[in-house]
């Protein structure tokens, strides 16, 4: 469980500033790792609002069914996150261990159960030990606090395979009032479109009501999180979260649409698009990051579809770790998606350098060039279709034999 | 280009008998590769019928847009394929050298160049120079046999990756004659469903009409090579073909639906099934070769989905590279297939060992055997998912550090 930090991360880690009607605090549950934080509880104001968008997968976790089925009461006061077990497959008892959690982290807040969500990331199908939390969520909302510290070890308390915590910040004018965002996130692997990442939180201080923060975050996570992918396989778990306290006290807003929220909506997508950006720079075994770029397909969606079927093949992806500019595996991937192309026009780009045009190799392409491209740590893969005007822009990172290391011994 | 053989390939290659109305033989046209053979010429006699299956890429080889063009004449006479070069996506001049490859191979065989079907693989995107095949496809007709050897001899041309050469044999009564199916394949990376070798030709002496061959070949296929895959990556090239030289004199038959077919019929099943096998146990790195068993899916087509959204998931097949009976992943990966599927009536078995029933951990399963399940060379993952009766089984081999490794460094 100890990698060496992705070659990917940022140099430093933000500093994120209090968030009004929010405290935090992690400790060390034991619910599998030893020797570090492995449970974060977020203590919210009363009449915090939220909205969340979860796994499209048939197979969703325990805690997933909670947050949606407890998602309509629009209110949250308190959040609990465990790193180490995914409380996924866990049946009857999953179940149970959720409904304790919620009990206990009420307890410890001061709230109904109904108010507490919950997100597990980690093995799946072993049964979650809730009663670890006794006490120790009783501790974590005594101790809550709000400095930037906290954020960085809340980061840490929810990672899994991580190699870093993935902290983002904003500050913006909403109406008359000035509002703060933080979000953390964690990924690593089993990252795949449809909710991209397995969790991420988002908490502002702005005062909106759910069903806005809902529209927002349903449309900040196309060009964010459904925008990532790490190995196509998605979690049981993926889970983001918004909060808004609504201490900043700003002007009340009813609509997504209204004016008001245009800075604030940019600042949230932003604020996403980093988190997520974050996730692919720390994909299991990743020395490369990589952004695909379509343009020319006959729609947004159908580029979007072409974008995904690059990012996740296996050739494209070894290609790239072997910092070889093999376009063959770019147009395979290209024939493969099973959307309108025509071979005939296909033009692709390794960063700057353009390998292949109307449907052959480029005439004036230089290998020395292309693989000079493909030799930086950002690289950049541009397929034209050259059929209307759709385009689309995804987030991957390389296939390593590191990535293969880390997963055939994740659970033993 | 010289990986250690497959610790899955068979402990020795079959025999194959001569098949009347066919003569092969294999040469060094230095096409890509130094010191091997890299193309193959098959003769067939006059009135041979053709039925083929090609890729559904939407960027297909020049090669393959050709055979497409030629099947409805129904009749060849002459097969080429080389290895080392794919001729795919290269354009005007791909068209140009598959035309003139058919003119070289049609003055060599004594047909019309429409009677040429034509084959490629290998690296995608190079420009394809037919001049080599001069004199070489010549030369090739006038010593072309049909002894066994000159079938082990096919199979190693057209490899590329390939560690070990692929056949198969089959004799079945057809009518009132004995017929012959002899088969050659290739693969390693690049497989899918789809279409899921890159390469294969079958041939018989039988006497059967195009449109014959044509719908025993479409129905074979569903549960042959639509049913392995390597990495989920769908060549530009995957061909499949089957020739009838009508040489065993058996009774006209002219309709696919004949009784007097059955036999023929379950034998090339048969040999396509071996030779699909042959593929995944010799995928990019293979260690372990896994079949996929789904039962109890809403039905057919669905199961299938289900059993290849396991096969291609990244999580299970480092798992299985790993040995560790990883059933979670198997859960995520049922999650993820966009399928009907209740998490709460999942049963999941590795080899005989149950180690998820009713959407949580066995009571009963012991981690010993699980993991001695998985220490084994041929994996079994079978999933019940307890909904109907649709049923699925494929095949795949595991993702381990080797298939990274090659796939890194195959162009440079």
């Amino acid at each position: 469980m100890s990698h060496p930090v992705s070659p990917l991360a940022p140099q430093t880690l933000p500093e994120l500033p209090p968030v009004a009607g929010v405290r935090l605090a992690t400790a060390q549950a034991g619910i599998r790792y030893r020797g570090r934080t492995d449970v974060l509880l977020a203590v919210f104001a009363p009449g915090t609002q939220a909205a969340g968008v979860f796994t499209r997968s048939k197979c969703p976790s325990a805690a997933v069914d909670w947050c949606r089925g407890q998602l309509p009461g629009g209110e949250a006061r308190a959040l609990v996150v465990n790193s180490g077990n995914a409380n996924a497959f866990t049946g009857l008892k999953g179940r149970e261990a959720v409904e304790l959690t919620a009990r206990i982290a009420a307890g410890a807040a001061g709230c109904a159960p109904g108010q507490v969500f919950i997100a597990s990331t980690g093995v799946i199908g072993e049964p979650l030990d809730a009663t670890k939390f006794e006490g120790v969520l009783a501790d974590c909302a005594a101790s809550a606090g709000s400095g930037p510290e906290t954020w960085a070890e809340a980061a840490r308390a929810i990672m899994t395979t991580d190699t870093f915590p993935k902290l983002a910040t904003r500050r913006v004018r909403l109406g008359d009032a000035e509002v703060t965002l933080n979000g953390i996130a964690k990924g690593a692997g089993m990252i795949a479109p449809d909710m991209a990442t397995m969790l991420s939180f988002v908490v502002t201080d702005a005062a909106l009501p759910a069903a806005v923060l809902q529209a927002l975050l349903d449309r900040g996570v196309r060009q964010s999180f459904n925008c990532v992918t790490i190995d196509g396989d998605t979690s049981t778990s993926d889970t983001l979260m918004l909060f808004a306290t609504g201490a900043a006290g700003n002007d009340a807003v009813a609509s997504a649409e209204d004016p008001r929220l245009r800075d604030f909506a940019a600042a949230l997508d932003d604020l996403l698009a980093e988190l997520a950006q974050l996730v692919a720079r720390d994909g299991e075994g990743a020395r490369k990051f990589v952004t695909v770029r379509v343009e020319g397909a006959t729609d947004d969606a159908s580029a979007h579809r072409i974008a995904m079927s690059i990012a996740n093949s296996p050739l494209v992806k070894t290609a790239v770790a072997g910092e070889d500019a093999n376009w063959g595996r770019v147009v395979m991937a290209v024939g493969k998606a099973g959307e309108p192309a025509d071979r005939d026009r296909l033009a692709i780009w390794f960063g700057d350098v353009r390998v292949a045009v109307a449907g052959a190799r480029d005439p004036d392409y230089d290998e020395a060039e292309a693989s000079a491209a493909m030799r930086r740590q950002d690289i950049v893969i541009r397929v034209g279709l050259g059929l209307g005007e759709g385009t689309a822009r995804v987030w991957t990172c390389d296939l390593t034999k590191a990535y293969v290391e880390i997963n055939g011994d994740y659970r033993s």
